[in-house]
């Protein structure tokens, strides 16, 4: 049985915080970091604040090193390096950084990283990136807090860029806005006179942003003869008949076998309507997602449902509705 | 009423195909695209093999050409040329494009684009960039012929990265993988001795892939306690019944106004019964956004909808079940 050893203060020089875990892996004894899952166990921690000042004000950013030395994590040490050596940076030693939304799929913004910082990003799991103006790493949100927490980094064919997947904590652009991505060019183009946000957001969130367009034009009384996705808004006997509906449609087209192009378009009806349901309730598809995520990340997804069905037996025979 | 002018072939000195267009926006008489929206009047059309002939193997790129000059369209040409003023372009002339999936809001690959690389995708709405190492342009399936269909682009906040949200005709990577993006860090760090293509999907995508692997190791014989998905995958009647309860209980949420949380929870149960049944049918979920972004694009989905409640009207009154 492993036995942990006392946690102890680590003497680590003066550098820039987001420095701190490169130190430790370099440091003999303490070379990897929990948040990695390179070292489960025991482990020294030690906060940001004692490296930069602003990083005390809101949330004290946990360095966690370990305070043994594994064959493991030397072999894995061994693997980043030669990962990072792999990576074709450029004449000025970055590649191109890309952070999108685990969710959603939404480009949230784009930078640049050297080796260093896409180390850190490994080790920390915060999205990092090298600034070309001020010269230095700097971790996203290590200002706003709004820091983007990576599930994974994927490297293109070519190995000359990457992608930052994760969740961001918060807005993602210093103006506040979701992305930083607002510019629509084709808008612009056509109406250069409005000032409008736009996002480069997937079919299925541009759905969404329409229904929730239709919901507020109800609101501001701006409705002439109300649309059909208002109609559903304002009439939940309505809309609730017609996800019912709709999703037996959705049945039928196994039942029935149906043509494969049936059970698409069917899909999308039950989309449609269910999401009419959600925007009347102030619930974003991302946060469905979420859901989704958490239960089937932890392969707890089929558990969940297994459970479901014990408490609701199935009844109705197959083929016969 | 306006008469359009007959069609002409213009003489246009024998450049590569994807200059064509930039020609044609010089060229004083004709001076813009039927493909970017600029000029829907009467058009001279000629075909791309005059220019490349791996271009007339399979596919006529289609270049049309107003005949006639009109102030609207040479506002448009300052407005393009103040946008491409705006962008700041680094010491080389060059910005960073991302090229994404406007269905599935996958990363599909990332170039650079100068002036004119961005100028020809706003006018083709085929996703162009400038190869660094060729130094010339290049359009995204000139070779593959798996074109990047550009339905919008998108300036982030330092008008110093563009997003090409688009539909691709085909796989986008060389490899012939669906994006360049298929290595995994982390899996490559946990696993190097395995080479399995991972793709920085978000969660419904994911969820989807998850799915797809249970139903195929079902055909491979190789399970041995069916999971829960295996169990709806194998059993018709009980995924039915599923989708029809889950489908029920969102409606609950919003009948007996339920906490939020509920109405997340139970779209994410909807969902994922549904894609069980789409994952039977050999349906993927970018078929379904496909079918949703026609009709929402074309103000055609309420229309759709409203089609059908007429053959079906709601006889269940809300508040009641």
């Amino acid at each position: 049985m492993f036995v942990p050893t006392p946690p102890q203060t680590l003497a680590v020089p003066s550098v820039e915080w987001h420095c701190v875990i490169r130190h430790l892996m370099a440091l003999s004894n303490n070379h990897c970091l929990r948040n990695s899952g390179l070292c489960p166990r025991s482990c020294v921690a030690f906060s940001c604040n004692k490296y930069k000042d602003n990083c005390s004000k809101q949330n004290r950013f946990q360095v966690v090193a370990c305070s043994r030395k594994m064959d493991k994590d030397l072999t894995l040490e061994a693997k980043v390096e030669t990962l990072l050596n792999s990576v074709k940076w450029d004449e000025k030693g970055l590649a191109v950084a890309i952070a999108q939304n685990v969710d959603t799929g939404a480009i949230l913004m784009q930078g640049f990283v050297n080796s260093d910082a896409l180390a850190t990003t490994i080790s920390s799991r915060k999205a990092t990136f090298y600034s070309r103006s001020r010269s230095k790493l700097w971790t996203k949100g290590e200002t706003s807090m709004n820091f983007i927490n990576v599930h994974d980094i994927f490297l293109d064919c070519d190995r000359d860029s990457v992608i930052y997947l994760g969740k961001p904590d918060g807005p993602t652009c210093h103006t506040g806005a979701e992305t930083c991505y607002y510019t629509s060019v084709f808008n612009s183009l056509q109406h250069p006179e409005v000032e409008e946000n736009k996002f480069p957001v997937s079919t299925l969130y541009s759905l969404e942003s329409t229904i929730s367009q239709r919901k507020a034009e109800i609101s501001s009384q701006d409705v002439g003869k109300p649309s059909w996705t208002q109609k559903l808004l304002l009439n939940g006997s309505l809309l609730c008949s017609k996800i019912r509906e709709e999703a037996d449609e959705l049945c039928r087209t196994l039942e029935n076998m149906e043509d494969k192009s049936r059970a698409a378009s069917e899909m999308a009806d039950v989309l449609y309507h269910a999401m009419v349901l959600l925007a009347l309730r102030d619930v974003n598809m991302e946060e469905v997602m979420q859901v989704l995520r958490r239960r089937f990340n932890k392969s707890g997804i089929e558990e969940k449902m297994s459970r479901g069905l014990q408490t609701q037996p199935s009844s109705q025979a197959f083929g016969k509705t």
